[in-house]
């Protein structure tokens, strides 16, 4: 093995994950903070400090390059602010919801499904204790995942009926109404395991934050819960933007908002946070999709719906093409957009072990959606939906054209025109009314509802001189060629008009941040307690970060130069010339993730030379100031790994620093 | 003059401002078009379509690096919802409003300033009317700038102590409070001029959006109107991010929210917004800014407030440096931002001509504010505020450090530490006690407020034994060596404490992107139909076109290619192969503000060349394709000029084309 092979071979895994020590150090370096600490903080709102934004900012350029520019999407950047007109269509004013239930003397509030499970869970956990069974361990998966409250359990044997019950409450708990948790909570008599105090019924909390638009106090308007809403009530627009043309897809990344009732799992589970957005409109007959064989081959590990209900959880090894094939994926461009999710969430570093796509199972998804599959990503917190990407069908844009009576759709100029022939009834109105005065009206209602092959009939009666007409009260009429004629008409269709499908590929941008913060996370072989994040040079928040050895003025020229060559390279970069040691002043830099450190020393101003170190194999080497500038702007590119980078440059021996 | 030269002459003021063709255009072409507009829109909520989206990103881009990374700020992302105590202290629940009136019959409301405002100028002008005396042109430019309610004059002649009083009452109109307004309205008679009915008293208005976080009613929040709050409660995390030194600056990009009474400007006055704002931290005794020299030379068009006092608006010229060695502009960090400010703008494709800097006269700006100076940018609407750039003092960090109790200051490492020398007493507490009794905290009270002089005269006293000590009840105590010693001792201070002031600039992107609009609209010579937006290529929304010169497949390879050409040199790039002529095509664009056109024809194919179309001169050159993609990347990074890449590809003389 050539030194620089092994210099890119570092055992991330020595040391456990250490969850206490990430969280300390992303608050130290103000990764994120609770907003408004000062002031003891609001739970579910976080700020993003300097690396936190960066890191976001840089997830969001490759997004936005990766989907955006690579497709030519059409971009928009939609309000906020919403009237309740536009949620009251979408259904959410309705639907997005969750039940709560008030501690009877604390006033505390819970969420009643979260507080069912919870408790159940730990009953049947003292069960089991009781009857000295071990517990599975995807119990305590969910529950980490959905951060409930934690309740002890206490060893009580239940009778098996009551388990029964139990775990089908459990299996089914998130399709119960408001009205059947209340009695479930009164039939399991379960009260609130902080107090024991009873709780009320449930009662729905929407979870739109809502407001009141200008001065009246009569237009009621929310904080949207998404930004999907903003691309449809602009879909016409947009199909002009496009030329009229179809599949075409808009974008928007933005922030939106959730009024949890009690959130309590850090940046996964927030009442404002940073979306990004797809609606890709197709043709409902042509899913299809042009460049589906740019990813087909892509094998992402796959949940099917199939195998969950068989309660498994065990994953599907095939290829998108081959899952699509056997109809497993909908249709090609769900397909293409997993794989294209899958890619971008490679790119940005997530572990291509934690990650798997879980295809909703009927009971989750809208009754509109045709398939809808989950980027779930695992973490501390179990697996967690981090995309989604579904298959809308027609719902959105039909719902907004029937409230708003406005047409929502495309239209397709067909290559051959559909040419059809059916029969047409001609009266003679004069003659007509003569014949029938009163009772006109009421034959030509009967007549008006006949189909081609009534039509033909009556034709061929009239004919033969035997036609006559029914009504509903039994009456019969007389018909001859005087009063009506039918005739066989060529009808020539060239456009076909209809509402396009919508495919929505939507990314909860803080839920990907922080699974890449725990992906990227490990801790050095000799050191314990240094944390280092290994993000890729694409997303990592600065590139490089320039060392002077000491305070010493001599440096500032160099450090000035350096410093305006990367900046003319598009390199972000920073100094650190604060007293702390080099050591000390690399391990705050491991910790912020920065992947390159450029050392100046006085052989630096005597003979033009600097260190170049490498974050992950902390492997040092040293050329000329411009040769490292250019092999870190070929590093930054990513047009050359480290070792590639290490045969151009030789190792730095520690000889070279004069001090 | 060169062909080259000729080609960068073109006169883009042939025709006069149309504001409504701009319009058209802007909605047509999707640059904006009101929010909601299907379900009849919301007052003040605007949409930004694709050409929109990437102008505003772009402009975003632009101000990243001119001030983050150009600076290093510490940029963050703070949240929008904010509860309530922040804003109490920071002044916004009380004073961030408006007072507003109801139509007493309709329930119109109405803002009470801009009603008094529209119904006395109207009477004014008809004043001037009958007496036959010319309108001012001021009036109007005021007029259109705050887009009041138009209001018609009838010529009506005033008495002269009238017009006195109106002129008087307009000229403090931003100064009444709620119930001098409605004196104002009662005395003068002021009615709603759309319904002639009488208004109710003035009611305040809080321009925030507010709702409540969380399901328990309790916790009131509301929307941003700024995003400065968050860089503030964020101070010490982001001071220590900095490693304890100052200056430093945050910096944030981001939505705020007015609920306006009644928006009417477009763009101008909305009640949803990007701002972007930097809050720059500095050392109150030393506000020098290290590169002033680089801006120094600099000359924006001043309005200080001297002037305005006097009731002029003439400009002043001069350099920054000239103007903070004068203290027209306070300090050299403010003159620092304002030149930055002035060059970010210009960089955007703003017309220095329409472009100066107002200084705020003493009743408009906050208490404690030291200087403020704000960028207006003159449109159809008046000079209207884009960018404020205030020294906000050590205001907000001190309201917050109040109200929460949290230390929020910065320390100096003193180089030489401070040595003062100062009395200090000692006493014997047991003498003191025994002596005294009951009496003794009475005494030592007065003791302990005794200054340096008082406290070496007491010294004094006791080496002469005659010291004496005098409660405020006229009592007299005798003092000695055996019960209190006064020595001078010596003390050393070698950190230097203090809360930083605060310089902030903050853009109103929307109000920027909006006069850039207007700025870079103009018509051609020949067709007075055909707008063309001339943005520079640095913020245009597409840099390249490229068009075939019919839907042969033919050109689908070279197409593809140049596409991935443009896309692999980071060029932004759309193709419009729609069935519209080459011109429709070609003007389509202009409209979009797409500085480069690449024509694909048959001798593409054949010979491997394109042609290369400038916007503003729709001057056509020819080369080979490698050739051109090259040119174009220097001009879209903006290394080479029109007129240099002129000098580079021959011009086109329409003969290659073959078809």
């Amino acid at each position: 093995m050539s030194s620089a092979e092994a210099a890119s071979v570092v055992n991330k895994n020595v040391h456990p994950f250490d969850k206490a020590q990430l969280d300390t150090l992303l608050t130290s370096r103000f990764f994120f903070a609770p907003a408004f600490e000062i002031y003891g903080g609001v739970a579910g709102l976080y700020d993003y400090g300097p690396p936190g934004s960066a890191l976001q900012a840089n997830i969001l350029d490759v997004w936005r390059k990766h989907f955006i520019i690579e497709e030519n999407m059409l971009e928009v950047d939609t309000t906020i602010m919403t009237p309740s007109a536009v949620f009251e269509t979408s259904g959410h004013v309705a639907k997005f919801a969750d039940w709560m239930v008030k501690d009877l003397v604390t006033g505390e509030v819970l969420r009643a499904d979260h507080l069912v499970e919870a408790v159940l869970e730990a009953r049947l956990k003292g069960d089991k204790e009781a009857r000295g069974v071990a517990e599975e361990a995807a119990v305590d998966e969910k529950d980490a995942k959905k951060k409930k409250k934690k309740v002890k359990s206490t060893a009580v044997k239940l009778d098996d009926a009551v388990v029964n019950v139990y775990n089908t409450t459990l299996a089914q708990i998130d399709n119960y109404t408001g009205e059947e948790l209340g009695a479930i909570i009164r039939e399991h008599e379960i009260k609130n395991p902080d107090t024991n105090n009873a709780v009320s019924e449930p009662v729905q909390f929407n979870l739109m934050f809502d407001s009141m638009i200008g001065p009246t106090g009569k237009l009621k308007g929310y904080l949207r819960p998404e930004t999907a809403q903003g691309h449809f009530v602009n879909f016409n627009r947009l199909l002009g933007f496009n030329n009229g043309r179809l599949p075409f897809a808009s974008a928007q990344i933005g922030r939106s908002f959730r009024n949890e009732i009690s959130p309590r799992a850090g940046l996964l589970r927030v009442r404002e946070f940073t979306m990004a957005e797809i609606e890709h409109f197709v043709d409902p007959e042509n899913k299809k999709h042009t460049r589906f064989d740019e990813i087909k081959d892509i094998k992402p590990k796959l949940l099917p719906k199939d195998v969950q209900m068989q309660g498994r959880t065990d994953l599907v090894e095939m290829t998108i093409g081959e899952a699509v094939e056997e109809k497993i994926i909908d249709n090609e461009t769900l397909g293409y957009f997993v794989g294209r999710i899958h890619m971008f969430l490679l790119q940005i570093g997530i572990d291509p072990e934690r990650l798997r796509f879980r295809q909703h199972m009927p009971n989750e998804m809208a009754h509109y959606a045709a398939d809808c599959w989950d980027a779930e990503i695992q973490s501390s917190y179990g697996w967690i939906e981090c995309v989604g990407c579904a298959d809308r069908s027609a719902y959105d844009l039909s719902v907004h054209s029937k409230r708003t009576g406005q047409a929502l759709v495309a239209s397709q100029a067909l290559a051959e025109p559909i040419v059809t022939e059916r029969a047409v009834a001609e009266y003679n109105k004069k003659t007509f009314g003569k014949t029938f005065g009163k009772d006109m009206p009421a034959i030509l209602e009967v007549l008006n509802k006949y189909d081609d092959e009534e039509l033909m009939k009556l034709k061929n009666e009239i004919e033969a001189g035997d036609a006559t007409v029914a009504l509903a009260d039994g009456r019969t009429f007389t018909l001859n060629k005087d009063l009506v004629t039918v005739e066989r008409k060529t009808f020539k269709q060239s456009v076909r008009e209809f509402t396009p499908n919508v495919i929505e590929p939507s990314f909860g941008i803080g839920r990907i941040l922080y699974s890449l913060l725990e992906h990227s996370y490990w801790r050095r072989e000799q050191d314990v307690a240094r944390g280092v994040l290994s993000f890729p040079t694409c997303v990592a928040p600065t590139k490089v970060l320039l060392v002077p050895i000491s305070a010493n003025t001599a440096f500032l020229p160099l450090i000035k130069e350096i410093s305006a060559k990367l900046r003319a390279a598009g390199i972000s970069a920073r100094v650190d010339d604060s007293s702390a040691t080099i050591g000390k002043r690399y391990s705050r830099n491991d910790e912020l993730g920065t992947p390159y450190g450029i050392t100046i020393d006085f052989a630096s101003v005597q003979k033009n030379t600097v260190t170049l170190r490498e974050r992950d194999t902390t492997d040092q080497r040293i050329g000329r100031v411009d040769e490292v500038i250019s092999v870190v702007a070929d590093l930054v590119a990513g047009n050359i790994s480290w070792p590639a980078a290490c045969t151009k440059l030789p190792a730095y021996d520690g000889v070279q620093a004069v001090d």
